[in-house]
């Protein structure tokens, strides 16, 4: 685990829309890893919340490296799709992605995520996503 | 259809995120609106393509505009959700996203996209997307 | 919630697919909803697995009628999209359903749906779903 | 192709609920397979309308076989992920599933299918899917 960590946080770090938007790493587990980003001013739609690219950017690199964390340690992963429900505006402090792998396999990983928005440390669930990694 | 591309133009001016990722307004006519955007180095994934969230981004918009050419003046739309199969890298000169609305309607509006990778004036297909808009 | 589950099990029971498919009505809970289907010699796909659809018709059925327990005793759900992963074959003594309410609300409910398949009381997850219900 | 049609009616027929709809395979092209069912008393909802799992048995049928004409004669195919978005009812003399593919690949077939209602001989579009369909 130590290994595949580190590489999830190389791979992670040299994504550069990931560091555009500001989003960190927050924990590496077995099968679920936590992503976390600021709204920032250059990430907003048009009526002043979190533009839904944002909340897909996070919820999808949690899920893909919530897949990395079952893989072998030279393997990489791409997602081929991705399904995500809205629930609510992405506003407040920031938005947290909780993905987690739910059928591993060697040739698709079958994952979810959920994504928060924490506002005074209240969480609202503004997302759901389900989707597909394929090791490459 | 005149007011309505120049409301389509001001809102996507209000999007941040559509700004940071460079992305322009192509094309607008009823039920279809074609998006631009190039690879900027800020909107990259791990391995130097673009990220799927650009992808997403101007898929997104480009269905969520569709959408909005055939609502009332002063009618606002939101994803209600969105899938996206990626078929291939998001790699080469520029994206070109074509969003369509498939069933316009009050309470939904069921709308797909296509996003194209061009080099050198060649197209090719990178994602597909298909989602529910919501007016609000 | 007894008015709401004599009205689900009444619906339920007018649902001809769902008869021939031999499925039932396990519980119904607020916000959730289980439903059990054999895996019958009608319901087959080429390889003698449950069919995709016969997976499909309980996890929709199960997460409309999970939406249904959380609306207005005169209320009715109809499944606006549903998207659904297949995790492993449907094989097996029986399928069971799991829906669930992840967001209620007015104009759209937000649900999802685990599928296992049973083998002598061992459960495998075979399918997710995720989708939208609309109130009509 | 004359091999992979008669491939696919073989395996066509296979499919025990296939049968169980009336399903009949309509035609069989280069990537994009035509599927018709009548809504039989047997698969309906609760309102009297063909149920949403025939049009996305249909509709996954078409896609699937659709797939299995651009690939190899000994070659096989399942449903990894299906997304339907309902349109409008279906009602209507018959169905009929349109399935098609986007993209063609070794690991992964990125599909997407229409379904329609014909009545009188007048056509409405009631569903559109997007899935994946991996080699077996």
């Amino acid at each position: 685990m130590p290994d595949i960590a580190r590489k999830i946080r190389d791979s992670f770090a040299r994504q550069s829309l990931i560091t555009t938007l500001g989003a960190t790493l927050d924990t590496i587990a077995d099968g679920t890893v936590t992503i976390t980003a600021p709204i920032l001013d250059l990430a907003k739609q048009q009526h002043g919340h979190g533009h839904a690219a944002l909340t897909f950017a996070i919820a999808d690199s949690a899920a893909g490296y919530a897949a990395l964390t079952l893989m072998d340690a030279e393997a990489e992963v791409l997602t081929a799709e991705m399904k995500i429900n809205l629930l609510a505006p992405a506003s407040g402090d920031r938005l947290i992605a909780e993905g987690r792998v739910i059928k591993p396999g060697r040739r698709l990983v079958i994952v979810q995520s959920d994504v928060f928005a924490e506002t005074d440390g209240t969480r609202r669930h503004i997302a759901i996503a389900q989707g597909t990694m394929i090791p490459v």
